[in-house]
């Protein structure tokens, strides 16, 4: 029940939110970059005490590093508010406006979506980017963060609440789940939440998609593909396979399985062994692969692995179209590469992978949304509808129809002698 | 598994098509309406079959109406194939570009979602249109239409199928499902269908709402507002009043409820009781509209109903705020009125009303994509993702982010001494 009442109050100060103006919702990120920056020793102290649990129960070192929330932690934090504050307002800009006739006037004017469902991992400075956002965007937002950054979540979203109603900003558009069992509540309530982002394990994301009836925004694996067309330059094939697979290799957007044109399979395969060894990967090989390169064979299983680990798949593929249908049936529709120097062949790469981010000679590890200049990121998705592949804010809106009449009535438009349409496009911004 | 097979095989022919110049789909069009043209007599000739059936089945006069498929339905047919044919090619449209690096490119390019199963009702007319809705943007289509129409259908299908074929459009792309079973099978494949587009009863949207991981793209309920400010104009109050509910009582965007000020209940209560008398709508009201005008008492449950009939429930309001408050909690966010002179109320109106189609001082009705101006349309959405209202071709469209270097690395771009992004906005399209 505390978590529907949360949700209905969220739902409420949405609308609010809603239709409060830019100024005010700046002027509550500026706030929020104050009160973070005059409580340090408040939050610090907070998360003295989840780093100081995560130790007596012995977390591992990055996890540990993820979890403190220092100074530094603190400013970076708020050179992120000042940004997020710089950019223009997202709602209320006329996305089209039309006549429908003299006097009638039709106005495509952008909204937030309303409320939003976070589920994050254990960073507490995702807390303040996510909130921010949803703010700047004018969302409501539920937010659920790791069991081991409780107490500096709660510190953080007391301050974020406390500094936003000082704008003027109306009570209860944030609200802090603290347990499993809260989320469970927030994934029935299908009426009041209109968006559910899930980040974390696959294995997590899919318990989300498989237990809400709410539209999930986010992806569950990421098994991406490498493809080593026979027009490559093979220096760039193993510099880029190399970032790929390494450069970080428990993230969505590394490489799983690297496919290799049968024609350069000789020339390439040995350069490529010798480039995963010296950075300790293991290679499981196709049969083919095999008869140029030793290496674990390779079973049906591999295909579909994200392993997230030192672990790379190659198989030979004898064409293009080949590669191409081992991406559609084995990938995730999230990221996947072609390497070759032939800009036509590319161009049927990325004209039929059923990829969110088709790439071209560049690794698989650039799909993300700072990289690709999307400011802050929501997500990562693979949903094929409202937004696919990194998100920004943009995937926090959407629109609302607003028609203008002088008591016009459908009567007039309809039948014999009826009044026609003018569907005349306007240049003027909804007032 | 019969489905299933077609699911698949529409996936693999939605990705080719997705690929295929707008030229080959325009001719595609082209051939559908000659194909049309050509075939009448064996069209008629399925569609005397479906009429004599529902003749015998005793089918109501609208009903029969509505599945009639005569020379000047196949006509008007080809018209709007001509129609969408001439407008531009949605796919592959450069969203936008930035260049992340010299060098390292990045287009947000549009392409169709995949394919879509759209379940209609009875009119024929609705299987060519969503069709070559479909193969105008690129997607793969699984059809169902109304049972009585089932042979008429299938001359539809086929000849749409034969005349795609001849323009190079790859095999499949289009799928007839012909029992309720087949639906049912449709609604479990979530790997292979993006999007499902129901169009019919509530209870039937919802039905399928419940059943299925796959986004749907619709509505159940329709419960629409008009509310009287106390700044209306009584005249065209009651004039926007009578249209909304009675242009059309039995659809979706047909007005269900009246909320009226206060302050203009006395001079407006009248009027809009003899104008209603007059067309026979049976009026339902809250306690205070009982002192004003003789009404059966409305209960709690007609603020939840969506009669789509003869039948206006009618409520007085003290404030814009309580209407407000009102539509937020028994509306279904489809389309909501405001009747007011006063622009700053119908302001605060639309900006407050969590509706989808938020209109001032013109009729319910006018929800509706073609007259939007939307062209054909793909069905009125309460979704708050995606598309909202009415959803034209652009509800069919997503995007790819295609991402083109020369070997660009994210290890140069990370850690001591990394290059910078330059995340230049670029003006070029994707070539």
């Amino acid at each position: 029940m505390k978590i529907q009442q949360m949700a209905e109050t969220a739902k409420t100060a949405g609308i609010r939110l809603a239709a409060s103006d830019g100024a005010s919702r700046d002027k509550a990120l500026a706030l929020i970059a104050k009160a973070l920056r005059e409580n340090e020793s408040e939050i610090k102290t907070a998360n003295q005490r989840d780093l100081h649990k995560a130790q007596v129960e012995h977390l591992s070192a990055p996890l540990l590093k993820r979890l403190k929330f220092d100074q530094s932690k603190i400013l970076e934090t708020c050179e992120g508010l000042e940004s997020l504050r710089r950019i223009p307002d997202p709602v209320g800009k006329t996305l089209c406006a039309t006549e429908l006739d003299t006097g009638l006037e039709l106005f495509k004017v952008s909204c937030p979506i309303g409320v939003i469902g976070v589920i994050f991992e254990s960073r507490p400075d995702a807390l303040v980017q996510i909130s921010s956002l949803c703010l700047k965007s004018g969302n409501a937002v539920l937010l659920k963060g790791g069991r081991e950054a409780a107490h500096t979540n709660r510190a953080l979203a007391d301050l974020i609440s406390a500094a936003a109603r000082q704008a003027g900003i109306p009570d209860g558009w944030i609200g802090l789940m603290e347990t499993r069992t809260d989320v469970q509540e927030l994934l029935g309530l299908d009426h009041t939440i209109d968006l559910v982002i899930p980040r974390g394990s696959n294995a997590f994301v899919k318990h989300i998609m498989d237990n809400t009836r709410i539209p999930v925004l986010g992806h569950a694996d990421g098994i991406c593909h490498v493809y080593v067309d026979k027009k490559a330059d093979i220096d760039m094939a193993i510099r880029i396979t190399v970032d790929s697979k390494c450069q970080y290799v428990s993230v969505c957007n590394a490489a799983e399985t690297l496919l290799v044109h049968k024609d350069l399979a000789q020339d390439f395969l040995p350069g490529i062994q010798s480039a995963l060894d010296a950075r300790n990967v293991e290679i499981r090989g196709c049969e083919q692969t095999a008869g140029y390169i030793d290496v674990i064979p390779a079973t049906e299983k591999d295909w579909q692995t994200e392993y997230l680990d030192n672990i790379l798949s190659i198989k030979i593929v004898d064409t293009l179209e080949q590669a191409i249908e081992h991406i559609n049936f084995y990938g995730s529709g999230h990221t996947d590469v072609i390497v070759s120097q032939d800009k036509q062949r590319a161009d049927i790469f990325m004209r039929l992978v059923d990829t969110a981010d088709a790439m071209v000679n560049c690794s698989s590890r650039f799909s993300d949304g700072f990289r690709f200049g999307l400011g802050a990121e929501v997500g990562i998705s693979t949903n094929k509808i409202h937004a696919r592949g990194p998100v920004g804010m943009e995937g926090l809106m959407i629109y609302q129809w607003r028609l203008i009449g002088n008591g016009h009535i459908v009567s007039d438009y309809t039948g014999k002698g009826s009044k026609p349409f003018t569907h005349k496009p306007l240049q003027q911004e909804y007032k």
